[in-house]
């Protein structure tokens, strides 16, 4: 069986968009000489509608949208058999579904029956748990071959043992086709799966688990969806294994793809993932992240503050591959508290980079502001004031060019509030705002436009004289160890002081500023998810927890 | 029977602040003369962790915590039998759960059965759902007298006929009930439902019609949370029915109140709601959120910027009665393009409230960005510039104060985008971003300290010369019409169109309006919920769908 992956990048609702490029590539398939013509064609989860409408889905017109837009404009050019991810209504439910489409008419419709609610996920808002009483439930037949289909966290919850779900669904699946006597062929999963670091490897993991513990003479196929949307990045790596559990293909990271694949291929070594550093798949899930967001919002050019620190090195670096050069424009605003070097430095990125840059001092305005409030000097105000000027001059220049701004903060400073709100945490995206500064100190020595200087420099917000982060922070090797734990691991101040051995005084001074600083988060811009737990819809706390 | 009813106002996650609360108060009914002594104490849904700590739910400390401080704090004090919300753990699964305790024993322990995930409810993200097979999943006894536990959507959810849950849990309690052949005196529903317009008549509404319905000789008693949190308002309102399912007793609105009714005691005539002016409510509602907000967070002092507006002199009222004259600072920012008018209607705001004002001209601060920035005059990049500088100037008083910024926005102007972000939505809160505009200029005249100049003018931002808010908007009271259907009544734009004959290119510019202005909402302040739909955690849509 000649399988067509289809990893495609959707716009989330904009289903015109959508449709085109499901049925441009569908006559594609069909256009194909009769030997090299796929037998199936799968789509991802929620092709047609992007992942996630969210509330958009509470929206009688938008769904009955979907269901016409489907039926009208999709089925009707159908003759190879075909998988498509939607949504489908019915006896007033919402179901997240797959279509299966063959001869322009839909012969089944499956539903997907363990509904992810834990992290960035959020689908027991909006959907019903399709029925899983049945093989049929479960079964479609393509070429006489029995296909198992599921979506997305049917299969992928066995990544936790399917202990956040209901029930443990392959264990269903197979206790199913026993009764039945009835064996698949093959297990097809429609995904729409966020990158995080390590994601792409622990996919593979789940879906070999899964051929070993439950399906041994299955193949599996996994289609992903590809695109940023909003902070998350889907990372496509879709994944196909033949009957022997071997890794038969595995597609590209954050790129669509229309490959065909013929599961029955003789595999002469078995393939392996693309040996790729992790801090260098990262780079490649930002830059995707940022190329979407300014693609789907219709925008072109950004600006960036350009402090001659290695936050806002790294976020020129990040911007410039993924807009151009001549899309990203870098503004040097210095103060009386910029260092020389600091100039010196952004200079020599700007340059490396080639990107436009503007210098522009905040000296004069400063100093009106301080007049006119009357304010005094070296102060918090102070400080915050530079940082707002820094903010709402870049939003002016941006604003005057039809241009986004994009913050520099990274996740150490978001998570103890060491950034200015309406400051320097203005600005669309935060592409940065998921790394740890001590993340950001190695990733910036993937580029080589950023000078030394900057890489080996301490850090300064310099914002007064001879100012070091460390006046007030830890150093960040040991910050970011404490906000791991606490973050990701969910360890408590006593876990941490006794378990991992810092001190009681610096532990619950950290966390307490994590909680303090959550009025800031809460006014942040989209910080780009790349981690287990980013400050962005897999972060709920309430403001005034202290 | 006599009932305490115990309507606290819980700190979220304050789970010291919280047990004290809960143990002076029990201590107090325990120190009764014998013959004023309850038979049972009741409090809200979890008014020991307060509604809702969120993510904090995840973590393991929190969650022993909560267990160990109603061991180790509450329970060993307990002589009376008496019912506290908490959460509760077992076999792995989290519960939200009412506690029953007699004698410093943990009697039984009661779970919730509907979890509400829709609207501001977000409760599958953390909880399991209790069984509800048996009728002691439901039942216990006081004073040989049987009572049916059900925590707030378990009875509540008959607003929407159950529609939006898994079962009718009231047929279900009937259904066993009658099965085990035993009747309740009475039911006792311990509530965290927040406010909005209305909400209080309707919980009556649903009282009686769950006696009607479903009950008919047993008295019902509804215990709800009171207090600001984040978004959220809990109005109190608890309510007490007779057998007759007459309204025996309602609780007040917006404070605290502990108060022992005798279930009992004759009625002479039926009580009834007391008559408010629905605004009048909201009025309640939004000086709680403000005092609740400053108090919880540990701020007194509030800045507004006064533009001379009717919204700021709303706020500014608002913030008067919340904070007090003393705490309340007015902060006038005029330009060149402000009228003569608005400074004088300004001056004579601030001094019919008595609270302290400042005025600082920004228009030196802006020439000089115009100059160093090279930036045209009359672009819409200068009037986001105006606004940014008030939204500097006033939060640099502010840090210098150590206050917060109260925002003046709407919930017209949060809808269509008409506001500067950054600029004029600077502020820890929105007091009336969830209000119309035609809604904030019937409240205004609530207000006496506003003078008639300021509700009559027409609306202006005052941005360029002779600037109307009419030059870019239609008027407000067909702007805020569309916006209803749209935002509360979830209308697309052809049933707008079609079924309430609006016009279809203003319709769908609203729309088109509505969806590109979603990037400034994600960085918007917290806005007090008071509507059926309001932007903030009942408001989930994706910034790129445009």
């Amino acid at each position: 069986m000649k399988i067509c992956l289809a990893q495609i990048n959707s716009k989330v609702a904009d289903l015109k968009y959508n449709a085109e490029k499901i049925c441009k590539l569908i006559e594609s398939c069909q256009a194909l000489p009769i030997e090299q013509k796929p037998d199936l064609i799968v789509f991802p989860e929620m092709a047609l509608t992007g992942y996630t409408p969210k509330d958009l889905l509470f929206h009688e017109g938008f769904r009955r949208d979907c269901q016409n837009i489907l039926k009208e404009e999709i089925i009707i050019k159908i003759t190879i058999p075909t998988l498509i991810g939607s949504i489908h209504e019915e006896f007033g439910n919402l179901y997240n579904s797959v279509f299966f489409i063959e001869d322009k008419q839909i012969k089944k419709i499956i539903h997907k029956k363990l509904l992810p609610n834990y992290e960035v996920f959020n689908e027991k808002r909006y959907f019903s748990s399709g029925s899983s009483d049945k093989l049929s439930d479960y079964l479609i037949q393509v070429k006489k071959q029995n296909l198992g289909i599921l979506i997305c966290e049917d299969l992928l919850g066995l990544e936790n043992n399917f202990e956040f779900n209901d029930f443990n669904n392959l264990e269903k699946l197979k206790n199913l086709s026993e009764k039945d006597n009835q064996s698949f062929d093959s297990i097809i999963c429609l995904a729409a799966s966020p990158f995080r670091e390590g994601q792409p490897e622990k996919r593979l993991k789940i879906l070999k688990k899964a051929h070993q513990d439950y399906f041994k003479a299955s193949n599996f196929v996994l289609i992903n969806l590809v695109g940023g949307q909003d902070d998350l990045i889907f990372d496509g790596n879709s994944l196909i294994l033949n009957q022997n559990g071997e890794l038969l293909y595995s597609a590209k990271s954050f790129e669509e793809e229309v490959k065909v694949i013929d599961l029955n291929q003789k595999l002469e070594t078995p393939n392996a993932l693309p040996d790729k550093n992790k801090l260098q798949e990262i780079i490649g899930a930002l830059i995707l992240g940022i190329q979407d967001y300014f693609a789907k919002t219709g925008f072109k050019k950004a600006f960036i503050g350009i402090s001659g620190g290695i936050d806002s090195a790294l976020v020129a670096c990040l911007a410039e591959r993924a807009l151009g050069s001549e899309n990203v424009f870098g503004v040097m605003m210095p103060s009386k508290y910029s260092s020389e070097g600091s100039i010196k430095d952004s200079e020599k990125l700007l340059t490396n980079l080639k990107i436009k840059s503007k210098c522009i001092s905040i000296e004069e305005i400063l100093q009106v502001y301080l007049k006119q409030i009357g304010l005094s000097q070296l102060t918090l105000a102070e400080e915050n004031l530079q940082s707002r000027i820094r903010g709402t001059t870049l939003m002016a220049l941006a604003n005057a060019e039809g241009a986004l701004v994009l913050a520099t903060g990274n996740k150490s400073e978001f998570a103890v509030g060491y950034a200015t709100l309406y400051g320097d945490m203005c600005g669309a995206i935060a592409p940065i705002g998921d790394l740890y500064k001590t993340q950001v100190q190695e990733m910036s020595k993937f580029f080589s436009e950023i000078p030394t200087e900057i890489i080996i420099k301490p850090p300064s917000a310099e914002l007064r004289p001879n100012q070091k982060d460390t006046d007030s922070l830890p150093d960040y090797a040991e910050l970011d160890k404490i906000l791991k734990f606490y973050l990701e691991d969910k360890l408590n101040a006593a876990e941490i002081i006794e378990q991992k051995g810092f001190s009681a005084e610096l532990t619950k001074k950290i966390i307490n500023l994590i909680k303090k600083a959550e009025f800031k988060r809460q006014q942040a811009p989209i910080i780009l998810k790349v981690s287990g737990c980013s400050f962005g819809s897999d972060w709920l706390y309430s403001v005034i927890t202290r």
